[in-house]
């Protein structure tokens, strides 16, 4: 890896992608052998909101390669949370350990704490934004599991509009061989224009399939994420949409025998608990390949780590980010940093939002 | 052990049990020699409801044999206790871990999570029902402090009706040779109707004796347990009886010279401080000798474990358990699993409560 | 180091002072020296009250001498902190660790629990008493960054009334030769009068200084400390005042240019961010500091440890300490222990509060 820090999976190669991929499965065939590499090596897991399965995952990781693990999982009774600048937080931590995770319900925080931070950051969710890792376990179990990241019919299920896991999976596949995207949602809750634009830049197919009955025939790999009823205009509009994209032992009778069911996990009731029984739901093995998907990353951002924390940063633009979710606005002290894309827009470098000037 | 899991103290032979005595001793002896056996090993201490000191108890045993541990301890903050079926949580640590230690309000957890776990599952307490290791924890104190566990003349004290760690500690001394029991509580606080079953059907002796003055000359065991102030009809009906059941120096004059007084812990106001600096008071050590006792038997479970999980269950019967307390009430997925023990009586193999046809 | 516990730094002689400070050095050169140095040791962190950051210093220093941590952060959460006595408590987490490091609201708790502890108990802080650990980190630093801990010229900004931290680094540093004070405050947050004694029967200097501007071109070191608003008379007070005693580039300008800028952190406004990129800005690497000096503290306080509690200890006075903080208040099973200073004064030897009999 080219980059200290993981805060996008895009920001890898796919040759860099490639090489966590073949880690995870060497380590996966021995574990004992990888059973001391990090030994003496300490992982901070700094959790401003609860995560309790991310971080098992990776305190797991950690701990499966010899290393330790310190931190907080709770930001009510965490007084580094309260008061302190998350620069503090991170300048002070990064100095005592070898490695952070850091999730956080602000987007671009992950972005901000690596620009104070002497250890490696790991972006393990910063709200409605980015969650790499969870990208990183899909995709080596869908290598696993179908034996390549080409030629795949990829279902997409549930939440299209908000689930940052499906549009980091796009992203991430889209950089791979003739794999076409199933996106199966209501009109409402359908992919955003950016991820559009990504698909129509890519040489990927992509089709919009009303429901879930009709699209399963024709993929190999679904996807399924939740509904949250909120995001529906009513009560009545959400018991009513939601039968149409439930996995159930039904809807499965019409699928192909090497389907592999996939989810980001925890689920709530948008697959049937009968559907567990099938072979091809591979969604609990899935966090498996998670755990040995976060040590093969946590080996690589290990090895030869330079330790000089970034250069200090100021300010590209006199404007402040638009998204309210973004970490600037509670952070102030952070330096205005922005791409231009051209014309009036800039994106932010925390966030990647968009901001009119 | 025969057995993948540790649910119930009773499924245990008396010869597996005397096994993880002696291996308790053994450890006891040469701690050094046990240091590094569950290197490489992870328990999980799954904790629904807080126990701070079994929870540290279950780490410290496992930080001793050289594992690690990762976990939570803290429903209200951790996303997993929230939205999530247990059946997928224990699914997924099961993945991740190599042991779960689980502590749940409810009844029958601990059987209900170890239908769906990879990895051997001991239970640290499942709300009024079982607490296992709690006993493991005073026989081991007593095979130490008496040097058997025939012949003694076993005190109960205090709520003998709702004390679980009570129950269990009868039902695993009837197993025992020649040992006669007292019983120490006010009418309304005397041991249930299935417990003087078990000791009818068994060769001990029992008594039943309404004041701790009266009992202790003739006891070589004090086990002493909290009654928690709601148990008694009124405020002036506590203020009243308490004094009868608090051991207290006074009480200790006609005690014999070896007397081992035990408690579970937390202790209230039961035993009067002044008893901690008497000798016969066994209450402190006994948690060290818990410590040693879960080194046992994690050491014995995580032994050639086999990590296919359970077969899947189907339900034996339609009803439901009647006992309101039981997990099956909340994890609605879970199979109905009864033992039909005669009559139209039925056991419920979650949490034991019977259920009429 | 002749005593087991660490309660209070003043307790330590200037040898046993510079033995742990040159052991922190050895440390700090040769780390991988040390990595095991307490494999198989456990240390518990008794968090009666959150304070993350100073836990993370303790179980990082813990984790990088190889050994490993159990403990609580969570006193809502914690069954231990509710209804069972300190004494309980210690008793039984000091039979199953190795050292203990304990944070309570309260004062005196450390020295309470010391009385229990078959571990070596360290105070992590204790109410607004002590925090020994925080000015061995302190001292670590100035001996690192200064090369000397004599003939400085050392200012202390802020609420030198309340800091217990500017209270201990005065205490310690009149013990060596030839050092001057510069306390910078408003006169109703000077330092209280039992300072001004030691000051006064040291050999040292010490001046007040009525702001920061003023003071800052003669020091060697300057220690700052926040100032809670709550301190001041009024918001208007606060909001006029708080310039004075707030330090940021321009103030630096007249500074020598070997100044060294300490912080016990977590600060709030009253260093300019500013001011982080100056080089004489040392607040952050003191924390790294802080780590190897609780290294170098473990390691002492673990070597030949006794593990004999403290004989059982009895009144020596009737009176009640009169500082309202007191653990003795808490705990009412404690003995009354007090040192006699002449005249109708007792000092409580569990929080130093005085009491007039």
């Amino acid at each position: 890896m080219k980059q200290k820090h993981l805060i996008d999976l895009a920001k890898l190669s796919k040759d860099e992608l490639m090489e966590i991929i073949e880690l995870a499965n060497k380590i996966m065939a021995e574990p004992d052998k990888y059973s001391e590499v990090c030994k003496g090596k300490i992982m901070a897991t700094l959790f401003y909101e609860p995560s309790t399965r991310t971080q098992m995952s990776f305190k797991t990781a950690m701990l499966r390669l010899g290393g330790s693990v310190i931190g907080f999982d709770n930001p009510q009774n965490s007084s580094v949370s309260k008061g302190e600048s998350l620069k503090d937080t991170i300048t002070v931590v990064g100095g005592y350990t070898d490695i952070i995770a850091i999730r956080h319900p602000l987007e671009g925080t992950a972005k901000a704490a690596s620009m104070y931070s002497a250890a490696p950051v790991i972006n393990a969710g910063d709200g409605g934004h980015l969650h790499p890792t969870q990208t990183l376990t899909d995709i080596v179990t869908l290598y696993n599991e179908k034996g390549t990241l080409d030629n795949m019919c990829i279902g997409l299920c549930g939440d299209l509009k908000n689930g940052r896991t499906v549009h980091s999976l796009i992203k991430t596949m889209t950089n791979f061989k003739n794999n076409k995207f199933v996106l199966i949602s209501t009109p409402e809750l359908t992919i955003p224009q950016y991820i559009k634009d990504i698909l129509n830049s890519s040489d990927c197919e992509y089709v919009f399939v009303p429901s879930l009955k009709e699209a399963i025939p024709m993929l190999d790999v679904l996807y399924m994420t939740r509904i949250q009823r909120e995001r529906f205009a009513s009560e009545a509009e959400y018991e009513k949409q939601k039968g149409v994209f439930v996995l159930d032992k039904e809807k499965l009778v019409s699928a192909k025998k090497d389907l592999k069911i996939l989810h980001p996990l925890p689920r709530v009731d948008e697959i049937d608990e009968e559907v567990d029984y099938d072979p091809r739901a591979k969604y609990f093995v899935q966090t498996v390949y998670g755990m040995y998907a976060r040590m093969a990353l946590i080996m690589t951002m290990l090895k030869d780590v330079d330790r000089t924390p970034m250069p200090r940063q100021f300010d590209t633009s006199h404007v402040s980010c638009q998204n309210p979710n973004c970490i600037t606005h509670r952070e102030k002290y952070l330096p205005k940093l922005f791409r231009h894309v051209g014309g009036d827009m800039l994106i932010c470098k925390y966030c990647d939002g968009r901001t009119l000037i």
